[in-house]
């Protein structure tokens, strides 16, 4: 068999989340910090053509209409084909509704449970679990958490289970 | 667009390599301890279904022929369809072409250049990358490390540069 | 030189505070968790005799009067004489103060300005720093924050540094 | 009673060792890297006046004669009345006899069964605990480690334990 044709070019945008967040000091409690996933693919030595590019710094409960309008021009806007984006995970289904329709690209949304700088934090694992979703799958708006890739509409966060899950 | 279906089962065997390694003392340097993709996967809290078997708990280097037979063997007599295997670097490319030409299985071989309880290891991405990859590839003998996949056959550790790269 | 006698006896009281906040979800944010010294302890080997009792589980700015009188009655009931207290940051000074005028006790208040469970904590090089505090210095009653032994009364938060200064 | 004073300054010398191993590849294993007491010292936000200055870069079992003679030249030379000394435990003892009879200084020596970048290391925690050491002990050689104060000449390492205790 021939060999595997090389990565395509990703274009990764981050907005904020559980994944980015920072302690600084009791009194603040936490705060959305700087874009973990460069250092995180940076550790990994990753091997693919990629950019990053912070487009929003929330929590995505915070998250507005404007905001959404202004992710999606985002990715309407790059030429590339493969879209990652990180993001909070209370809001993530709504952000990946407002994403659909874009057509001939895959968009990938990941984000984690627990904060990147957090030991034992999911960070890592979805972020090279969404890194090889967004690269094999074809076009489309997908949600990649706990170890599965969901299709935008038929996905919930199930806040008690602290995971999400299929909806039919 | 329906729903993507629930994901399959994944059979996953260890045999050590980097991924697993501990310190214990400087008399002692590096050695491979318990398997670290359980932690791994449960600190992911992944909701897909599984299985981890220790098949070894050897540095790669140290492989014998008798071992990829073991390897082999185990991976013919699993029922399950998605296999992914942990595994030391520096003969996982021998290993891969020792399981060529089993048919209608995605074979999945992934490791780590750092320890997994090293800070800034890139064990975590790596499984989570590998395990997106087990789950969206067809059959196949495959290694995914570098934030990439690469066929059986088709791949080669490049030592200096300390990641692995396409072979034409 | 003769050899320095075997440490005596130290009494861990935990109270709560940032060193054992741990992270749920975004919705709820930080809180405060189980303690994290004893984990710290053993993953430090350390060899000394101790025990830890969890008095409270708050972040200090929620400490009411009655929780000080119930740390200090906890101190003075306790037959050690080398007493050491994780606490919040934020009121560690007041909860100092209300430990003053125990006679022959050698009383220490640790925390840190991030979660222990935080890459790049600064809980693990407190708690060691502490566990000298209390084992070398005299009776009285100390803060060990930033590398420095305070005595209370004479020692501040400083918020915008975030760190503890003298106070002459 | 009157504040403590500011603490003085302290020397740090750093000769390798455990403490600062890195790990670059299977095929490599273990190799000292760069020392990792200033990132830690860092983190903790200390705010006591310190150098740090790398002596060695070395496992402690291939330290030699002329090794040692460095450090006490180094540590002799230095106008600093408190030097802490970060070592590989396997010969700590021996360095610590070296440095013996250097009057008007409180000398700590102290390392970590784990490397500093591994998670759950004594490290941080070492290092905490030998800064308060060598800022209340008295003029003398010491050794910091498992969470005790040993004096030179009254230490042994027990490698079947991986701690060290008392010699009468």
């Amino acid at each position: 068999m021939n060999p595997i044709p090389e990565p395509e070019f990703v274009q990764i945008f981050t907005t904020g989340g559980t994944i980015d967040k920072v302690y600084y000091d009791a009194g603040d409690d936490y705060t959305v910090g700087e874009p973990q996933i460069g250092r995180l693919l940076e550790e990994a030595r990753v091997n693919f053509p990629y950019a990053v590019e912070a487009l929003l710094q929330k929590d995505s409960l915070e998250m507005a209409e404007a905001d959404r309008e202004r992710i999606r021009a985002a990715v309407e806007a790059t030429p590339a084909r493969r879209v990652l984006i990180t993001h909070g995970t209370d809001t993530m289904v709504e952000t990946a509704r407002a994403l659909e329709g874009i057509p001939d690209k895959t968009i990938v949304l990941v984000g984690a449970m627990q904060p990147a700088r957090f030991l034992g934090s999911d960070a890592e694992f979805n972020i090279g679990y969404a890194t090889a979703a967004v690269q094999l799958l074809g076009p489309g708006v997908y949600i990649a958490m706990n170890g599965q890739v969901f299709r935008s509409g038929h996905v919930r966060k199930n806040r008690a289970k602290l995971r999400f899950e299929t909806v039919p």
